[in-house]
């Protein structure tokens, strides 16, 4: 039965039971690509897994169309030296491989497809039960967010003190865990939504540690040979899946337990256990990690400053050389928490903020519910006013080519972002002006515009998600080096309300 | 002869001339701190250095008053096993000791003494000759700096175009250059120079490598093992010098000839060889060094972006953990260069914008004129509008308790500062209301206004340099947990003109 490209292939090979396989049995496997006329040979060592009753898994991502044979080593005979060979046909419909780090601050699958991050929060909504996640899906099926952060562990904090089913450990909270042995039932229903996500076109950015433990279950402070015994086993299982991302923490910097060397050398594991190279980052609660470290591929942000005024998040940026995801900018909401409690508006306004810097946003809903079923957390439905507006959002995203860079000859309000082509997304927050003066910026050797070019202007109302074109094109005339205007001088006309932007396209000339 | 506190103690030594001395004699010393009652023994190993004509200098600073022995290593017999001492006295007058990272993100001087960076910039002004280096120093006696940046090498570059008296190395530009040899006489020049800076209580911020040479002199090309030989005897001569930072280099990344690994190589041999730990950074054009490089002290930042605008320096001085430093924001001045002509309204916004954000701003003058006599290059006389007004938040600054951090309820405009003890400096900006609700924040915990704390508020007009005291104290009331006002509602009258800023002093209760 062929596999897919960049889908999940799958042998089960039955192998000892008795003892501790998770501990004693050592299994890997070498695939090798049948180099077809005009390719590279190309070959993958992946690492098994022990499933339970005697049930061992090799997985595989297949990057390549052709015939992929594989061949294992193990310390058991009977699992060593097994072969087998399956045939991968080219990627098709919405699969587009894994996300990927393109032109240094941005993201692309790996067909080359630009992947556009509106990442939304559901913590432990993989915790509370078949209902609730398949309500959660249906949502998400609905919703206009293609990245979820996950915990692998459950989660212990307000409003989510219910223990979940199943642990990734055998054992239980009354009985203690045996963190030598893993339940693999819990990683088989985790899988199911990982995949379930992925069927969606949902990126699972998987969240390995999180500080939401305290005690209750130690989870958090399980020392550092099972931290890594942990780590092999969640890569094994889960690497093969093309949306996973790995996010080493959430809010690093409240695990007691852990030193930034241990950071380090979790994050360092973690890129060398993963044969496919997912996207790696960890995030943090008041101070930033160091996102120049060499095995972060992006940075994952908890700010809300840096996206809320103009300038923050492009000077992030700069200092990273990487793409910047804000994956917690404060919450739209209603509780009695600062980071819970922001508008929709200030919300939206904050994804608008971090677009035209050219980096990227996240979500998160947390409004008060009886039997706090907050979306943030459990997942559920979405009971906010944000979602249809980026939804918008990601539809004029969409309609641009890959790559904004704020430009600008503005420094103190930089709210123009330039996409390749010659296109312009320009947004005005707060501000409320009757009218803009059509005026680009040029950069010599970087953003020209040629004179006489020809620009269709549309307004786009963020909040009310109303679009309207100017009658008639702009003309560039430079008037400096470093600005164009409109030939015959004419300025944009604007309702004089918030939250307006303008999309600017160059026409044929 | 006592010496003083962190003043500079030379000892010459007679040795061999012949040969090449540069290269081939080694010399150390130790100086040893003669303990007395409740003093910790201390030593400090130095480097000493070849001066010309037989004669060896053996420099120290020393951090401590009482009796200091020193005795020196040598592969010269004759210069080996020489012994001296001298007596310390305790620092007087201005003399408050080399200025070190206190509270992660300030300065302040070995004494405990707080420093307030208010840097400036004459890039070659030790290679114009002496009459000119005259009225750069008499013109620096009465400006607001306390920092200068200023390069070793001399500058090759727009307005820079003239050959120095003297180089660091032997030979010259027509015959070629010796790198194997310096030239003493040079290196007393700049101490010199550095020694007259001192004197005016100004830190000599050295600029080690620059790429203003471009094949004109080769210094910004001379090879590792010449970088490092140079290095050696810089750090030799001038680390005894109390007032000297390091910046490896100024626009490192224009530095053609070097690599990220060799500026690494750089930064650490630098830490390694300066006894005495003076701060290092090292400065860009358009990418960001990280900063977070453990041999960094503190990150030396050219952008106008971060400071121009609201949020961004705040922002980036998380990033780093450390003081954050912009050296170069533009520069006040008429030149055809976006850099080297923004308004002295506009330098003096950034530096206040900097400051709020709890970070330190640089200035530089590029006016034109008729024999390229351009501050920021030659030095010479100051011709702009913001050094008054530069004095004008000198003295603001210097008034206050050690320690602004950016505080405050509204990540929009993030406009409130906040100084240890309950003091608090707002910066309105370009905005120009006609009044300011009197509103402190509040954060549990680290930030707390105390239920009837009273208030002095003064209104500073930061460009026409007056400060307006408003009547009567201002009462502080709690009206949230995050948010103190004035127990009688009452708000602080405003001219309704920007560049607006308020000085709120706790007073007695």
């Amino acid at each position: 039965m062929p596999v897919e490209q960049w889908d999940l292939y799958e042998a089960a090979l039955d192998g000892p039971a008795h003892g501790n396989p998770f501990r004693e049995v050592h299994l890997t496997a070498r695939f090798r690509h049948e180099a077809g006329a005009g390719q590279s040979a190309a070959a993958v060592e992946t690492t098994g897994c022990y499933d339970g009753e005697g049930r061992y898994l090799l997985r595989f991502m297949p990057h390549l169309p052709g015939t992929w044979r594989w061949e294992t080593r193990s310390n058991d005979p009977g699992l060593d030296a097994r072969r087998g060979s399956f045939t991968c046909e080219p990627a098709s419909g919405d699969n587009h491989g894994p996300v990927r780090v393109r032109d240094t601050h941005h993201f692309a699958y790996a067909d080359g497809t630009p992947y556009w991050q509106l990442g939304t929060t559901c913590y432990a909504w993989t915790h509370q039960g078949d209902a609730l996640a398949a309500q959660t899906l249906a949502t998400l099926a609905g919703a206009p967010f293609n990245k979820l952060r996950m915990c692998v562990f459950p989660k212990h904090y307000a409003y989510n003190r219910n223990d979940p089913e199943r642990y990734p450990f055998a054992g239980s909270r009354q009985a203690g865990f045996d963190l030598d042995r893993f339940d693999p039932a819990f990683f088989r229903d985790l899988e199911r939504r990982v995949a379930a996500l992925r069927d969606l076109g949902i990126e699972a950015d998987l969240i390995l540690f999180h500080p939401y433990d305290r005690g209750h279950w130690g989870f958090d402070a399980m020392g550092a040979e099972a931290d890594e015994h942990y780590l092999r086993y969640v890569v094994a299982r889960l690497a093969p899946y093309r949306n996973v991302w790995w996010s080493l923490a959430n809010e690093y910097d409240l695990l007691a337990a852990k030193s930034r060397a241990d950071w380090e050398r979790l994050g360092r594991l973690l890129r060398d256990l993963d044969p496919y190279g997912h996207l790696r980052s960890i995030h943090n609660c008041h101070a930033f990690y160091d996102h120049n470290r060499p095995w972060i591929t992006h940075a994952s942000v908890q700010s809300g400053r840096a996206v809320a005024g103009w300038g923050g998040a492009a000077v992030l940026r700069e200092a990273y050389g990487k793409p910047v995801v804000f994956d917690e900018v404060r919450y739209e909401g209603d509780i009695d928490q600062p980071w819970g409690r922001i508008t929709a508006r200030e919300l939206v306004h904050r994804f608008w903020q971090g677009t035209v810097a050219g980096t990227y946003v996240g979500h998160g809903e947390t409004y008060r519910h009886p039997e706090d079923l907050l979306w943030w957390s459990k997942g559920g439905v979405l009971r906010g006013e944000s979602p249809p507006r980026l939804a918008f959002l990601r539809e004029v995203l969409e309609a641009l080519p890959a790559g904004l860079e704020q430009i600008g000859h503005d420094d103190r309000t930089p709210d123009t972002a330039y996409a390749p082509g010659g296109h312009y997304l320009v947004y005005l927050g707060d501000r409320a002006p009757d009218s803009w003066p059509f005026r680009l910026p040029v950069n010599p050797g970087r953003h020209e515009v040629a004179e006489g070019a020809r620009f269709r202007v549309e307004v786009l109302d963020t909040w009310h998600m109303r679009i309207t074109e100017i009658p008639g094109p702009f003309t560039a005339t430079l008037r400096t080096g470093r600005l164009a205007v409109d030939r015959a001088g004419r300025a944009v006309p604007l309702p004089a309300e918030p939250w307006q932007a303008l999309r600017i396209t160059p026409l044929p000339g």
